[in-house]
């Protein structure tokens, strides 16, 4: 081994080491924003019934959940493929890092106000945000092979930009539809972790790269 | 090294990496929601009073740590023989974090509600949903050898199915047994994780994969 | 490499990292117990008065995150010998790892009354249980070289066994204070992270195994 | 491999992960501290100016979740040139984990009380902390090689000093103009990041080592 592959190596694995952290941290910490009620009548009716009213919330934390969970995976899947790392990465990085950690505050938002078009809005922008960092960190890498092999196959790269941009064009329709309904909305944020439920052209590829 | 070997082993060390962060949060934070209790007469006998009244507490955080534990360790012992992973088997692992995730919720619920048995139910459909997964995760890694080596040991595929299911069974019992009293069916929550606790044949296989 | 040695391996690193994940989080979560004091009146000195008022918070807090690194670097240093695990030493580890998860709860209720016997007692527990099961670890490791090599120093394991016994002993002596003062058992706690923080004859064994 | 180099890897790779988790932790936590605003009339325009009103504390988180990136990126690079680790280094690693994990209380006060002087002192110096140990930390290590190798170009030891001390003096600045103006003080604070994202001579050497 050469000196500059096993720092390389520590270097990508350190970045890892955070995001894995802060995405695990983040989708966790959701949950216990949802507090357990407080029922002054101790009855399994009213109880039931208290639960069955934090419905949004428990929608909200899924959604949140599952989005994280895909924006983690296209981070990973990402990062298969990266070979360096230089300050302007590691500072998209961080922006990115930065936005996924802001997630449990807008789950929390819109599980609290799901029929407020603010809260609708500021979930939609930070999803954007998401994917926009996400977008552009791999743009970085791959502009002219900048953090990359020369053989990362240029299909991938366009497929990969394509299944990103998904996600950020259904939360840009999701915050204009909030104008209208914010039902329609959150229809539309429950929809999103589908679209990346299902098998994509992109699976050739990621097979290939992890079988 | 070939080039197919590293990036499944590198795919392998961050679903990982999550999953052990994930459960290091959900066990963690579960004492979290424990709050120490505010006595207006600043008395020792008060203070002490107060404290013994959160043993539903401490009983539900306890049960709930060493569940995670077991399901920690159940996943740890899988992986160990996973060698390639796929969309499906990605996706069965988020879900299987997100009950992971989730139990921190329902334990506070069971902690502060023990006597209802809408909370009993919530607490044992969460420890189902756990098992359920993971023995999802682990019949869809071994059907037809899909995700592990052909030399797996069929008996070791049979016993470690048996002993989720253990645990599985186990809280449909104390969901049924809430109908008649829940404080039967905190009996059976306290008993599961001394199931586990006890060795069992499993252990041949595993103690020679480790050791 | 053979079969045996990277496998027993991967499952040290798990349970390194769920242990670290573990503290990391402890150590981390608990000042997010010590609120940031509401002022009504908004002055300068209105808020210094009221942070000072919280200095038994920030002693407890301290002196449990230095105790939780003396206890983080034991269980490393620990691992630095163990070559082998099995069911009973994963437990050990599970109910260690209990304990430590439990040190925000009764360093908050020291924080909280620090004037209160029944606090001091929990909190000098808690750190006598960390203290037991790290002991405990350890003896069952090494006893007849159980899990780690035949090469290890026996006195390093005599060694390694006294300075956890400190803080236990330590520990002991501080709740038998409590019921003459409870001042003196605060003094007693802040000086026992003081005694890890000294070197001792261990370090020519910690030194020679980690330079 | 030789008996000295896995197990000094060893030691960095956990001390590694201790700190990546506690800044992940601390990293994501802020957030949790933001509480979604309560509002009674529920109306959009009454979420959105609750919303407006929190900017005080959105600033100090950006600010914070910045610094944290850039002390734990200042971090890894020296852990990067890293060969031993001793007792007295560990404990400096320890004490600038404790000033990291407090952040989360002085950015929580700053965002609550930004105009006043003892939460711009508190939070400065909690910046001024970190910036210490790390130089301590730096300066440790590097001093006559102690725990660096030889090779390590002296340029690099001086411009690595020079970058954390601009922060550590930044913060005095911030604090002194505290007694002046805190809304001063919030200025410098933001400048902070921004002086950390610029390139710098140091950038040569971290990208020859990391690339």
């Amino acid at each position: 081994m050469g000196d500059a592959s096993p720092s390389g190596g520590l270097s990508k694995t350190r970045i890892e080491a955070l995001t894995d952290g802060i995405f695990a941290i983040a989708m966790t910490l959701m949950v216990f924003d949802i507090k357990v009620p407080v029922v002054t009548r101790v009855a399994g009716f009213s109880l039931r019934h208290e639960l069955w009213q934090l419905w949004p919330r428990f929608l909200a934390y899924a959604i949140s959940f599952v989005m994280l969970g895909v924006y983690w995976v296209g981070h990973h899947n990402q990062y298969h493929y990266i070979r360096r790392t230089d300050r302007v990465f590691l500072w998209i990085n961080i922006f990115f890092l930065m936005c996924a950690s802001s997630v449990p505050f807008s789950t929390s938002l819109l599980g609290q106000y799901p029929a407020e078009s603010t809260a609708v809005i500021v979930y939609g922008l930070n999803l954007m945000m998401l994917g926009g960092f996400l977008y552009a960190h791999w743009w970085y890498a791959t502009h002219d092979h900048r953090l990359v092999e020369k053989d990362v196959h240029p299909e991938l790269v366009t497929l990969a930009k394509r299944r990103i941009l998904i996600g950020v064009v259904a939360s840009m329709v999701a915050i204009c539809l909030s104008f209208v309904s914010t039902r329609l909305s959150l229809a539309v944020f429950t929809l999103i972790p589908l679209l990346y439920l299902l098998p994509g052209r992109i699976d050739r590829h990621w097979i290939r790269s992890l079988s």
